[in-house]
């Protein structure tokens, strides 16, 4: 038997970026640049939101935190991400957020795309914020407050920088030294960063105001008293059912903008209202549905808690980067026999070629 | 800044079975012997039934067919598989059912093992049939018809083979070059088969009957009176709703036997009764707390449609298995930066690294 022959078709591999690649990508096509193309790919799927099957988060919890399954298909291609959130695993060296996620082609059911998405959802999820700023934010808006600086910062930070034109960012964390690292990482970025002491000093002047810390609880990270008129605030740390930000009477005040108002309910900012609470969906503010901001006066919230539809943009977005940069590898995953009925074929003449090689 | 610096640490890791080292850890260890072993799994699993989260499979569906995802925990371990179902893909060379699956800790979210499933969902649901019918067939069983001889018909008769003691194959299928396929295979294997023109001369002196067909459709394989007193039937291929393979009489004429009654009722023959016709749970039986064969002249009946706690318990196994083999490769999945928070910090040192390497 001709060892060639064992040698997998096409058909059997599928494109596998790992985070070195991921990073490789990143590098090649620049950071900013493909947050905002993210952004593009996600406002063309918000515009064509109807053709989406919308499904809640599938979750697995444990004393820990929580795995979920987040699948999505327009008819045509599936994606699914899975991520969790372990907020304790900082404390061995982990990232409390990691996940990786496949595109596939539906009508064939075979993966086109299997990625990590570690890195994948901060820049998505960077990039949707900044997607719903351009619509909802300050013309002309020049200052940032950022409060909570961790991971998501920096991206945070770059998004704003490149899709609105901020040039100031006011960073503030409860660890000073998450602040520095913040403000190291950002030093050739051509922002001017200026660390604060308080939130009250951080949202001094700002235009707008990201908040993105990790407390597991509810929090009151923003009060009422410092949250002055013509703001708008992108609150994206509050993302699971018992985690919020802001204090209620903020959310009182401000016209809020959410992803899929019944998932926000459950994980945003949103679960301290009643559902009847008019809150306005993103997708009809992009399609001309509904009112952005209106006046110069009145406080926007963006709710955060990201939505499966922005995974399904970030992989087609990576999909279609990937015959440009060529940073990713093939994985042997699907059996490919050339009779697709011979399985067991396939194992038996597998054995027999080692063997016949190793004679 | 030092090159080593920026491998990822052992954290970043998951270790990765491909299509080609599922064919080499099934040659190391047998295919007898690795179904055995996961059988042996499935009935750990099934005895603590009650510890499991039972969700329903995730579907998203085309015309062409549905990709699936079917997770499942036990409060400590997470798994899931991704599954696929496409008729038609045999048109043009792609298997029709294909999947892939991960196995998580579910304390800190992070996957201990990312594996091809294609394979090993033909070695679990021969396993599990198997598993079953020691249960449930006529003690001494010797000769077994298989009715239906596609992809998963070897696997059925060797994990037939080696848990119950069969020594004789009846082969029937509508093409018979199927027949002369699964013949070739089991050439050397110690089964005796004998191919068969029609299904009635299938099951002529077989104590078991197996019917794994590939059909999308209401097909009736067996009729009411093909099958006589005293056989246990393996119903194998009906696992979607409008796909059965069973005369409806020869439901009402068995004791029926399921994984997960809300499921079989879905997808197995079990659709084709009112929902309240008695079936029994087949980890009450294995725990003991129904009964299985009672009777010589009983028609014994396991409507398998394959359920989300034996995808679980193979991945299981195969996690268990990797360390004694080494056929694995290691994946660079999850993003491990020194600082859990510094994911940005992480892209600018890679690339700073690869610019300092190019120098």
């Amino acid at each position: 038997m001709n060892p060639t022959s064992l040698a997998p078709s096409e058909l059997a591999y599928v494109p596998f970026v790992s985070v070195d690649n991921m990073m490789k990508n990143v590098s090649a096509i620049g950071v900013e640049t493909v947050m905002k193309g993210i952004a593009d790919y996600i406002e063309e799927d918000f515009l064509r939101w109807e053709s989406f099957d919308k499904k809640p988060r599938i979750p697995a919890h444990a004393p820990q935190g929580v795995i979920e399954l987040m699948p999505t298909s327009d008819g045509k291609t599936f994606g699914f991400k899975y991520v969790n959130g372990h907020p304790d695993n900082i404390k061995d060296g982990r990232q409390t957020v990691t996940g990786f996620g496949v595109l596939s082609d539906l009508s064939t059911g075979y993966p086109l795309l299997f990625t990590e998405m570690t890195i994948l959802t901060a820049l998505r999820t960077a990039a949707n914020s900044a997607l719903a700023a351009k619509y909802l934010a300050p013309k002309s808006s020049k200052t940032m407050a950022i409060i909570g600086n961790g991971a998501q910062s920096d991206f945070q930070c770059l998004a704003f920088k490149t899709m609105l034109g901020i040039t100031e960012i006011r960073a503030y964390d409860i660890d000073p030294d998450a602040s520095v690292r913040l403000a190291r990482n950002l030093a050739t970025s051509g922002l001017n960063v200026t660390i604060c002491k308080t939130a009250e000093d951080a949202i001094e002047g700002a235009q707008i105001i990201t908040t993105v810390t990790a407390d597991k609880k509810c929090a009151t990270i923003l009060t009422d008293n410092m949250v002055g008129p013509g703001v708008h605030i992108n609150a994206v740390g509050g993302d699971c059912p018992g985690k919020t930000e802001l204090h209620k009477d903020i959310l009182l005040r401000s016209d809020i903008f959410v992803e899929f108002p019944d998932q926000t309910h459950i994980e945003g900012e949103f679960q301290q209202l009643p559902r009847d609470h008019p809150v306005t969906e993103l997708w009809q503010v992009y399609a001309g549905q509904a009112a952005g901001r209106t006046s110069e006066h009145q406080i926007t919230l963006f709710d955060s808690v990201g939505f499966a539809i922005e995974d399904f943009s970030a992989l087609r977005y990576v999909r279609d980067m990937l015959p440009k940069t060529g940073y990713f590898e093939k994985l042997d995953l699907l059996a490919d026999p050339d009779d697709p009925r011979d399985l067991f074929g396939m194992v038996l003449r597998a054995e027999a070629g080692r063997n016949g090689e190793a004679a």
